[in-house]
């Protein structure tokens, strides 16, 4: 397995990279123990009309954070694979005023074993996250996308 | 009301002035005839890592969409308002492999004018809106969001 640190790094390049806007939203990645991703972004580039977080750039943030903790899980078993949204739904608890995170958990590790023997024998399988989005003031987003990835 | 030539115009340095991340994705005001609102988007500066269209762009296009339609007939009954999405799905069909547009349209008239009293009566409403992103490949993605108007 390799260790966070890089992990975090390594991500953040492929953020980088391969999702270009990205950049121009400030997504950083903040922090992962092998189990929680956490991501961030400034709340200056993703402004909108009420001076609070558009909700556009709130969902993407969200919708990586799942695909980030994907990513990183699958390439620590050294499974090669693309990993893409499926379908997705997002609720907006309370508007942001502030630089924002997102977390996402492997919660449901019985899940995560059914997806990974799937994957394995069909080179195909899907899998449902969770990502919440967090400010001082409290739960602000509830996103819940199922992701697939295929060989 | 006013004029669509000049609802597509305004509606686009609306769109650049207050959500600024939306020049970041190149997002312009296609086409509005006073029930369809039309926006687009290139693929360049929303690519992923699978050079097709992000996820998250795709869903930025789609609910902005909803908005600038709300945002546009509330302007034209002089009603001044706020609105934000509350809650929203969306389901990706096909991956967008060229530039894309975004339609959504007031298909339900009765729920518009039910929208429309509550509004009048209580300062605060709801209304859900689909929004569809269309690709030459056929429809690319399909979006629900609810919104909320309020004074």
């Amino acid at each position: 397995m390799k260790h966070p640190v890089h992990s975090i790094h390594h991500l953040q390049q492929v953020l980088e990279n391969e999702i270009p806007i990205t950049r121009r939203m400030g997504i950083r990645v903040k922090d992962y123990d092998g189990s929680q991703l956490v991501l961030e972004a400034p709340l200056a580039p993703n402004m909108n009309h009420k001076s609070t977080a558009f909700g556009g750039s709130l969902y993407s943030l969200a919708v990586l954070t799942g695909w980030g903790l994907l990513y990183l899980r699958m390439q620590e078993l050294g499974l090669e694979s693309h990993i893409v949204i499926f379908e997705s739904s997002i609720i907006y608890h309370l508007p942001v005023k502030t630089d924002f995170i997102s977390q996402c958990k492997m919660a449901d590790e019985k899940a995560w074993r059914r997806f990974l023997a799937i994957f394995r024998r069909k080179g195909r399988a899907k899998i449902p996250l969770l990502a919440n989005i967090l400010t001082r003031d409290g739960l602000a987003v509830s996103f819940r996308g199922t992701y697939v990835a295929h060989v």
